[in-house]
């Protein structure tokens, strides 16, 4: 039976409470939160012991996992205290405040032989994961683009931006299943009530293949969007997760290309063409049990996440890069490999 | 009677014709095309006389306007010569190749005191003209931002890139109706298939007040989007053309600042606020008929049209400033107070 | 070249006189109305006389065909006495006031070995006869309910109620493709503002496997909803003729029968299943258009029209047993062997 | 501090469990189930004695109310058992299996001058409680009709049909919000795989107003429909409890009549009016918590629940008399007035 906690008990980690204690071999043997009234919640949960001190979780040796959900900034700290003391982690996202404190994560958990698990959800929805088999196939043949508009009415967050706090979803998700490496990313925002934390931003990914990607995210919309659009030549997808089913749909329509010689003048003629539309029945089975069972499944086996702390960082740089763009009048900016 | 003429009968010059042979007070005279097949389609159309040269038309003093609906590269010469010749000239979109000729037609129509107007057409639907009401009644409150997307399966020019064929109708209606000048852009795209015509662009406007505007236009969605979203302090509108009904709707939901001193730091705390919605009955008046009647009288009273040569310029110099900038990766370009 | 005339220009006769017009080897040689102005609308249509008596027509040994868009009170005289003058006649539906006068029609093409094609243009769109080919190919399995709504703000008319007007589409489309004989059927309805003309009408339809359909039409609805669902033990159809695209949807959606003894008690139990949506891509050809090919290729060939009399008078004795039954609380009216 | 009972913890007896004990002023003593698996999932649970006996809670004078939500079958007993015991009860719709069993359930609670309250939890939704405000208001003019559509792939019941695991809801809005009296109804329906539970079934209900009803429930259907649509004279209603947002849609739209003498004739012309859409915000309370606060209140205060017995049992009167009416090849079947 491995033997897990949870830190942080705020938004999310309830949910990561429900689903662990749910999932097979695991059970919760810790609560943590700072707030004893968060704390106070769970009297009636079974078997667990509550705590506001994080460190009589990582002293018992009798742990083997920890989930951390509280917020960024405590990320690293957190998390490295967990894996130096021999826990396997799984960690919120965004991963870390900067891509060193990711490389450093990445760094330990490797010496340790520990399993390192960002909270990237919606990679284990049945949506997603459908979405990569289909990409992964070459059933849309060379993709083209990948367009993510995630809007709504919005708390605004009052330590990150909007893109810390919704773009996570969509690079994620076009980091996971487009097959090319963003090169650049150029970014803009505003932010409409002073300070400096942009509540609507858009950003542009250039990737080494020719592939672009556009992300739109914003805290003002009065109506919720949230739809992923990624065209092939072959094949097109259209990803509206608010639609009650028929979420995923695949457009056989692309386009044509005739290469042609008129009037002397070499060109290349593109016509479209418009198929049928299929929308698959995808796996109902909720997004974060999935991901609790192979977090587990990874520390029996020693498997690498899907969500491993290499895509937890790659995210990272590219929120870090769209933000220095928008500092900079949406100034170009490079990917390093060794960010990536 | 106001006698008119129709140059070009290709995709927009019949509606054109129609529309301008049912404007009380107006006759279509000539009908002009440089293909003969285009011209044999209207051989039953009662009163006009075809040809295949425009010049026939402007050295009839009888003629007072001309329409004109041919290739933008040939925008300039022809309604030049219509404007030297005497003639009102009601203009396609977008209004001419640069920022240059759009000048000069200005300079010749004010000289020879005649009506310029610029055929965006989607300024006279009865959504947008609701539109510019409800923003300029203040009832909005502060505009805050202005977002555009324009997809779908599209027809791939040769000559122009997807800026130049779908933003005019973004570019002409977020000018109307923000009361605020646009001073800077930066755009991105890509051509997917070769050559240097961009199928997919993004563009960001910055307006002198801190407005942001966002341009998402794209030949090569699977679905068909035209929806923009108006973001102010007190309401916002999602304006959403493909719907069969309630097009335009107006929620009254919006923000609600409370400036605080919370911890010895000064801070805004920004609540959002969500209310009724209301989608207005509009008026369902064919946009293009609204207009030539406009038109009509504009001719008739000396009044100035709403889309004049200045609107049609500005739009073009927006253009022109997004190829620039998509050209330099992605490099803000300020518009020149000269320019608009 | 068939010749061919239009009687009645008021609502529908003008797509007539367009599309026959188009139609390959057909000439329209006469435009009747009894309305002057109606007439006057086509003084410049190529080719045709204009004439407001219909006898002008028949008495006319050059013509081969005539389409009739008048007024269900004038279809039996105007349809006879062209059948009876050896013309070919495409009649608008419904057919006629009553089944005998459906039978009489029939009974003189027969004899006259003429064409008698019943203008039910549902029938040749592009989604109805994908669903004939759905239906008939056995992907659906055995068809359970055929299930319609039919509503919207709509005129009232004077001369007829709800069920004549809206019913016809609703009842051809459902005769067309359930591969089952109508037995009986059920209504009721209310004439909400006095008179005896029903704004709203209900309709229950029992078949001789077992199917039952539904029909639900109404003139006071605010919205206009154009739904019909299919269920199959294999398969589900829904046709939203609203959307603008993907209007036909076929769902691998049904149920699985088990036979089970549970306690001593002989039972079947039934559970759903559920699996891909897929939305065929149809052919977007204008309904009418394919309709007067059909038209003419059935004069040439002598083959008999897919909405042939009996079909138009199959579709009048639902629609008169629907009324009968309305008039009698309910009452079960079943439809005689006789009248189809 | 009111005690109470939860008897039944199936499908809906925990939310009643999580709901009541969240309410002001109220705490959950016991838990009842049959089934020992049933109650095991409440060991945790805080303050709640388990028992599989309900007569344990009945002979504890210390419990005032009880709650119900065990098979309908049992309903009579279990409530006549409590009421007799001297406890409040909050009874899972339908009532009960007859009308003489709610009759008597009414005359029991009534001597005992204890609250009976059935739980139609629809209610008690903000979208059903700001209806029946529109309504009473007068906002909608004269209501003309109500028809409701309910339709999804839905469980097949064993011990009920079609109408009583469905309509229940659309019946007890009916009642709720329709300001007359329903005096006859007329039913079909089907059962599509032997034995004699109906899985498709419709049902127009007669007023003693000239209003007219309608419901469609079916367990057959490959899309979920929601739909309630309220004509009035002035305005209108479509209530769609599946959108997101914006489930309540109040259309300005309606019909205008004029007397007049035509030809002759007196004759009452009917012209339909067209207007804006507003969708009003929502009261978006969880509709149990709600109904428990009101439970709770009506036991304090004496006060009639809005869905006191009598509306059950109208209820209860409307599910028999329609599945009488299918039973009887759609004959109309009149309610009777001692029934409602």
């Amino acid at each position: 039976m491995l033997k897990t906690a949870v830190i942080g008990l705020g938004y999310w980690g309830p949910n990561l409470v429900r689903n662990l204690s749910k999932t097979k071999g695991v059970e919760v043997k810790y609560l943590c939160d700072l707030s004893q009234a968060n704390l106070d919640n769970w009297k009636s949960f079974h078997g667990a012991t509550l705590t506001t001190d994080y460190r009589d979780i990582l002293s018992d040796p009798s742990i083997d996992a920890v989930a951390i959900a509280t917020p960024v900034s405590t990320h690293f700290r957190l998390a490295s205290d967990a894996l130096n003391a021999g826990k396997h982690v799984l960690l919120e996202k965004p991963m870390a405040l900067n891509v060193n404190e990711c490389a450093e994560l990445i760094r330990i958990a490797e010496d340790k032989k520990l399993v390192l698990q960002v909270d990237h959800t919606y990679l284990y929805t049945g949506a997603v994961r459908r979405i990569k088999e289909i990409v992964s196939s070459g059933e849309l043949g060379d993709v083209l683009y990948f367009d993510s508009v995630r809007v709504n009415l919005g708390l605004f967050q009052h330590d990150v931006n909007v893109v810390w706090d919704l773009a996570p979803h969509d690079l994620s998700i076009m980091d996971y299943v487009i097959p090319h490496r963003c090169i650049a990313v150029s970014g803009s925002g505003i932010s409409n009530f002073g300070g400096d934390l942009e509540n609507i931003a858009f950003a542009t990914l250039y990737f080494d293949s020719g592939v672009i990607a556009h992300i739109n995210v914003n805290w003002l919309s009065p109506v919720k969007i949230r739809r992923i659009i990624i065209g092939g030549t072959k094949k097109m997808i259209v990803f509206n997760d608010l639609e009650p089913s028929d979420k995923l749909k695949i457009y056989d329509k692309g386009v044509d290309l005739k290469n042609s010689d008129m009037d002397g003048i070499y060109s290349t003629l593109v016509k479209y063409r418009t198929g049928d539309m299929l929308a698959p029945n995808v796996d109902g089975t909720e997004a974060l049990k999935y991901e609790c069972n192979h977090f587990a499944e990874c520390i029996r086996t020693g498997a690498r996440p899907i969500t491993d702390g290499e895509m937890g960082m790659r995210v990272v740089a590219l929120i870090a890069a769209i933000n220095e763009s928008i500092a900079n009048d949406g100034k170009k900016i490079e990917i390093g490999v060794a960010a990536i």
